[in-house]
């Protein structure tokens, strides 16, 4: 939307812990969000949840009591049922026929495949994934990603509405399973459990490594990035000069691991008691608080020429 | 070192750009340093770029000009040299000939096993691994890993004298190629090569995903503390919900890539791309002010009881 257009009209379908954050990501930049839920209880412990956290923008929220009122005149729909194909699949089907002919349907899924989603819609060329991260009004980062089926135009209209609200929209090219995001995710997690239960070092340790030094960088910079600058001349210079060390390195990490009971236990008890008595909410407030604070910091200090030198 | 103590004295044996930002992060820190080069101009270059970036302790840096000198009453020895283990071990053997008895012989390599390096060494009981992520000065974890023959008095020396002077030791029980760190850098870049190679994204929004996603969460929480956090009964529930899915994801993660000069160009080409006019410099010069903001805020907002709720 260009800054002197409306705000467009957003609807937003299932108001779970994702389509709760989603709403308050639509209503804070004005959008007019109406929120469905076929679980009327779940709806209103999401307008709750929206009141409590005086997030802004709850002015713009209406809760609707049928799928019909929420998307009417809407531009956007952002479904976020549960993760089941078949009940995405009639969902789907439904928006497509309720939904004005020009509005953008996007699936918050994580698991499937749109080309199955929108299986039963007449027209697919208007549905796509957008997978936030939990939570999105958090964390910027969304997959965005099409079937052979979905138009140009619907990527285009889906990425600028979402850069609108704030959220960083990413297209992906083609559907593979976990799409980027969880499989970077799992890949970094499998070798951290595979050090684990290989004895190399603990829990704590394992985790204090990317948390005092992998991700200081990974906040900044993604690991493309983070290649070009460890070295001088760049990631040119870098995969020449690393090359046979960086393939065998990779060919030795561990395999999937299986998680026994007692793996699991172990783990959970190092985050216990690396947590003493803060309790896991009051660690995911402080994580959401401090996420925001370094996406500010960024937002404050945009990579420029301005840097003369090192510190 | 106790507050009350005085720093203690510690000698860096090598001034690239490693021993350069180690004889940093010791003078910041008040202790006195000696700083040994067999290549006198480098050893110029490395007091030059300390003046420049006027870090602070600069007045607590002493150049010497043989080895005898540099280790002369020192506690802790932190040795820089290429990454070549006979030229490792000979300068070990050398350390270990001059230096006090009492003294911490500690290696930045990021590739070698101690039980090598420190072959031809008299008293293998005090030398172990202290590897830095690049500049230690700006990044505070530090790998710290012995041998069977490290006594585990010389690690608890290591690991205390490095939290004095402000890093982050994390103690290895055991060797493996690339110890922790650079095998989970490179489980990420492994994933990430993939990717790109079966097309599923472009070089920019895999580092988009993890620069303005996952990153964000990992400069707080390692992946042990990030699936904690993923669902609301914490890591047993999140396990035990997702297994399936976690599993079969990680077993569709692709192989070691071969690193093609075309592919080397891509990556480079999009890297090139997205800085623009920005120099490579200067995007390592935001990176090290941006972390050393991201660690004050950290240092300044602890996690505790004081969380309230989520924002």
């Amino acid at each position: 939307m260009s800054p002197a257009s409306r705000p467009p009209r957003v609807a937003v379908v299932g108001s779970g812990v994702i389509g709760r954050s989603w709403t308050a990501v639509f209503a804070r930049a004005g959008c007019a969000t109406s929120v469905f839920d076929a679980d009327e209880r779940q709806l209103e412990r999401a307008l709750a949840w929206l009141r409590e956290h005086s997030l802004s923008g709850s002015e713009h929220v209406r809760a609707c009591s049928t799928l019909e009122q929420a998307v009417d005149g809407a531009a956007y729909v952002q479904e976020c049922g549960p993760e089941q194909l078949p009940l995405k699949q009639s969902l789907f089907a439904e928006l497509d026929r309720l939904a004005p002919g020009s509005a953008v349907l996007a699936s918050s899924t994580s698991a499937f495949d749109m080309r199955d989603i929108s299986e039963a819609t007449r027209h697919s060329e208007r549905c796509v994934v957008a997978h936030p991260v939990n939570p999105p009004h958090i964390i910027p980062v969304v997959e965005v990603l099409g079937t052979a089926r979905t138009s140009p135009d619907t990527i285009a209209r889906a990425c600028e509405l979402l850069s609108a609200v704030g959220q960083t929209p990413v297209v992906l090219k083609k559907h593979v399973q976990g799409f980027v995001l969880n499989r970077l995710q799992f890949a970094l997690l499998r070798e951290a459990v595979h050090l684990l239960k290989a004895g190399v070092a603990d829990a704590e340790s394992i985790d204090a490594v990317v948390r005092d030094g992998l991700g200081l960088r990974w906040a900044l910079l993604g690991p493309f990035g983070v290649a070009d600058t460890n070295k001088d001349d760049g990631v040119r210079a870098y995969i020449r000069g690393y090359e046979s060390w960086i393939t065998d390195l990779m060919d030795q990490l561990g395999p999937t691991p299986t998680f026994e009971p007692e793996l699991t236990e172990r783990i959970a008890e190092a985050l216990d008691r690396a947590r003493g008595d803060v309790s896991r909410a009051q660690v995911r407030a402080w994580r959401d608080r401090m996420v925001l604070e370094i996406r500010r910091l960024k937002a404050e200090n945009p990579l420029g020429k301005a840097e003369e030198r090192e510190p």
